[in-house]
């Protein structure tokens, strides 16, 4: 089969190049480039100097030649090549946010500035995490379009939907902190990401108001059964890989006495144990979910370059709140490597099939 | 005057070294270490050579020679130096935990480990953050062992205070989730803060149980003449220097609506301006407690190498939670610059001497 | 096939278990560990966690067990692994210095402060560099001891020995100085690999006296024919992985003029297109040897986690001595991959088996 | 006195900014800037915010306002405004390249493509490395213009200069390779200064043709009374701050042995002795050049946020080459310090007012 990837000299676009062309089912590329149109990919990326190469093409062209198409455009210019690939029958994952709101145009047009110009489409489409909708994306037998879900969405969602599909969190509100690596802002040069400016400090960025909110926020319901609120504060971690989202998730069913003079509580030590086991449980045939060894904590570099998600389970000294953690590669299981998972759960692939790279501590 | 520092060898004691050196006010230092007795300190931070000149001698010595004698031991061991202090008369400033909890013996040793060897001296300390106890401080006439504050509730507690203070915090439970620089962990090499185990690495740490968890407790106690529950996780970020602290705070009368397909309502947008502008008030006076511009948000390399406190203000989307956010250089305001801020109030100096330093954006 | 690793818990040991584990001609590791035996990799290092799986043995016991031998402990303890493998038919790659010097024992005595104990193993080694000694390696049919080459000395000599090779280099002194990310100093925490006393420094290290100065000399005379004179200065840098190696190599038969009022003439202009086509040609059939397009510099961030060697060509402005670059990742080609490299060779696999990663730029 | 600085807002310029504010000589700041003209400075830079408060205004009304003016515009632009300086009487300080090469406009012409508007400006021009040119500046009783050098030669000539002037160094071609922090190349956020492509990775540039390669073998020249023959390769290193340079010098009157399997010679040993008493005493009375005990090394993080150059002095293995490594501040000693040095020299003050910070280690 051949893959093609519409925006490919993006860092997502360069990502998919770099792990599809170690896909065993992948037998060849096929890239297109606004900014770049035929150049090849191994000039302007030289760390692919004999390994990959390819000319940059248009749009229309990758969507004709290859058998499944990928998109890592802008957010809000792709509809029309999900319109092309719908029509010719070809799966179209889409890593924008353009496809993760279904038929909630509401809501995009509201965080994203833009309104849907094939509305019909949303309603094809497949929020592509996994780990909540496989059986709604194998279901479509191909006939697809996926959207892939954004990095922070993904780590908050996979650390709190055993505890939210399970009824262990109250009706508090929940707050996902989260930190990102600089990779997460993409390629273009701009002052944010100035080495001297992000190099040796925390910044945090749309302070409760950044567009993941929403998504995180869907997501939290449908694993609920009703709405959960949600307070979201994302940072730059001066790294180049990872996101680290720290989740606190008010319990249900508990009497917290806050007082620090004392231990933990028995209590508190035996309902950690008691929710591990369940995360554990409810993970336990997820090929990409790890939920860590109790007293153990998800650490961004343990996940480098895979498409693992890491969880530890922690709960706070007084016993009124889990604190689950979740670390991702924001350019593999937040980007890259889940579209890939995707692409293989929607074509019968085996769904770790070019995933398998093991995590470099360094 | 002469400063003394008791273990001048590590990295808070060099931050002493190296700011005190520079003091209008001090004109010799007298310097000792157990592990390096009888070298000297320039040989062992050549950074110093030619700059700085001190043999290492026995604290005995160093208490006998100073005028203010600054303590930046192991938590656990200085209380004899307190003691030999008072009955000298010479203001202790203690940069461990051992004078940060004063009577309260009982959290002391639940989360050091240890008990008090001379209860009596802790009825003399004060907890030295001048935002809190300055009048206290001053009180003292220059009689006085100083707690100086630890890193993170320094960051925490600034960013609290004015909420707490002046009521606009419900009666929830308190989130500070912060992030620090690896000097933090101190001079002694350990693996977790071995470069290739923590460089592009987020690594939370002792989730929810962290032994500051009780001093900030304290602190936001005093504040608002109540106990205020509170949860607090640090994390340790791939970087020298800075806490970053990003503080929860569910505010009173308050009836947000959970509804993110809509945008901040004309009243969040009113309660942000008013919260900022009380927040501006409360600090007029201080000399390093920056109240960031509204739109701003508070960045670690923003205040690196001062002693200053940036604060910024935020409210999340639905309008239910106050975030503040303070930075300060963990090594300055969170460690040797409050200890010589707290110097300058004990002895009668102008509060910014020797801390006049600009911050150094990189 | 099984493969064994004797020292499985340093990081090149690490490095080995998580490239190994991917090989497609190994079906099993056996691991052993003085220090941790009886522990299991997987608890050292969580990120193989659900990956990778492996009590640490004896080294004996692996040994037993495994049809192909890797050792990485420190310098000067292996020679007792590597006869009992040749007792038993085993090829045995040793990480360590102690078979890099065949049967100049007084060279390694002089700058490894130890005596072989087995002088007749070292009869048997062969230094395994396969752009070097390819055709050695393959003729042991699998009964050999390899000494795998230094990081540095990877680096070096594979950018200088195509000029060396065809007598471009003068007689004159050949400069290497170079740079090494921190992963080279191994995983136990020391002062100069503490995070604070490393991240944001530059820092040379064993200047002009580096005890892989006389492993590079070696190669260097292998190649040339005669000997080298050499000077080799090590750096440290604030980066997790890679080795940047810039070599001067005075060139003969050029008549240099200083004259830097005037751009680089033509001669000098011809000369680098010829060079530049000679060290393409030398290495055109070599699988990870990437000699980069003239106008490109080679940098470690575009071999990273791969087992290239980049390489630029440059002469400098006044024409006198050819500047070739050259850039590993210093614990793949550096190390483990080329360990991996020399047992697919040494065992009749393919060169490239396991080893087919595409550099990852971030 | 008032300081004026034209081109306020670059990286040089807000270093300016930084220490002029803390200049016990200097009660107040002028500022101009072409893209922020109207703005103040605290607003660009918020880490000044309460520290320092400036309008950034045109640069003819800095000239009018101020007593001496630092100009930190790109090479090109500046000879105007020296030109008005003169005619008032007022120093000139330019950080650019424009008056580093004094009456030499076609060497000025070949490196930077431009030529002098005003040449007989030149003429009145001092190259402001006060190591060199103390008297000089001096002489001019404050009536002149300071082409202050640039971050690489001022590393390489105060590393090399005493060896130079001495008549230590043979006639063989000196090479110095150099690193430099991501600050050097200033505030605009271009592709080679973002985090991802920067952090983690080494790169040369300019490889052997650098435009501070004629400044640096002109110094080399002054110093040496003859023609040098030089070749200099800078790299990025990631980290903010910091040059190093390390200097291969061949000495004269030595007759080495390239023979690996000895230890250094005697009279190598001997040598390094006496090489450093030669430089210890050449730089005795300079209050910023720190050559450093025998067996240290000189690294970039013992000089950061200081206007000291630090030196270290080795020899290679085998006796032949002098190897001089330097290490400074780019932003303080090679760029805004060493501006202010040449101010304080040129205004008779004290030579360190204002630059009298102790290098932080972190």
């Amino acid at each position: 089969m051949k893959a093609g990837i519409i925006g490919a000299t993006g860092y997502a676009g360069a990502e998919l190049v770099r792990l599809l062309a170690g896909h065993p089912k992948i037998d060849g590329l096929e890239l297109s480039s606004v900014s770049y149109e035929g150049d090849h990919i191994e000039d302007i990326y030289l760390n692919f100097f004999k390994k990959v190469s390819g000319e940059l093409k248009k749009a229309e062209a990758v969507i004709e030649a290859a058998d499944v198409v990928f998109s890592s455009l802008p957010h809000g210019v792709g509809e029309v090549f999900a319109k092309a690939c719908v029509e010719c029958g070809k799966p179209f994952i889409d890593l924008s946010a353009d496809f993760r709101f279904g038929s909630d145009e509401a809501t995009f047009s509201t965080w994203y500035g833009k309104s849907y110009q094939y509305p019909e489409l949303h309603g094809l489409s497949v929020y592509g995490l996994p780990e909540l909708n496989r059986q709604l994306l194998k279901a479509k037998n191909g006939r697809v379009i996926v959207g892939n879900p954004g990095c922070y969405p993904t780590a908050a969602t996979l650390g709190a939907m055993p505890a939210l599909a399970k009824g262990l969190a109250g009706t508090g509100t929940i707050i996902v902190d989260a930190a990102s690596g600089i990779t997460g802002g993409g390629r273009e040069p701009i002052r944010a990401y100035h080495f001297p400016e992000c190099a040796d400090a925390m910044s945090p960025y749309k302070v409760g108001c950044h567009r993941h909110t929403p998504e995180i926020a869907h997501n939290f319901a449908v694993a609920a059964g009703r709405a959960v609120p949600l307070i979201f504060t994302p940072h730059l971690a001066p790294m180049n890989r990872g996101i680290l989202a720290t989740i606190y998730i008010p319990l249900a069913d508990v009497q917290p006495v806050f007082d620090l003079s004392r231990p933990p509580s028995k209590e508190t030590i035996a309902k950690t144990v008691e929710i591990h086991a369940l995360y554990t449980e409810f993970y336990k045939n997820e090929p990409f979910t790890r939920v860590l060894p109790l007293g153990s904590v998800a650490v961004t570099n343990r996940v480098r370059q895979s498409n693992f998600c890491d969880i530890s389970i922690h709960i706070d000294q007084t016993g009124s709140t889990l604190i689950a953690i979740s670390a991702i590669d924001n350019m593999v299981k937040g980007s890259a490597g889940q579209a890939i998972q995707n692409m293989n759960i929607v074509c019968g692939f085996a769904e770790d099939a070019g995933l398998s790279a093991i995590p470099a501590l360094f």
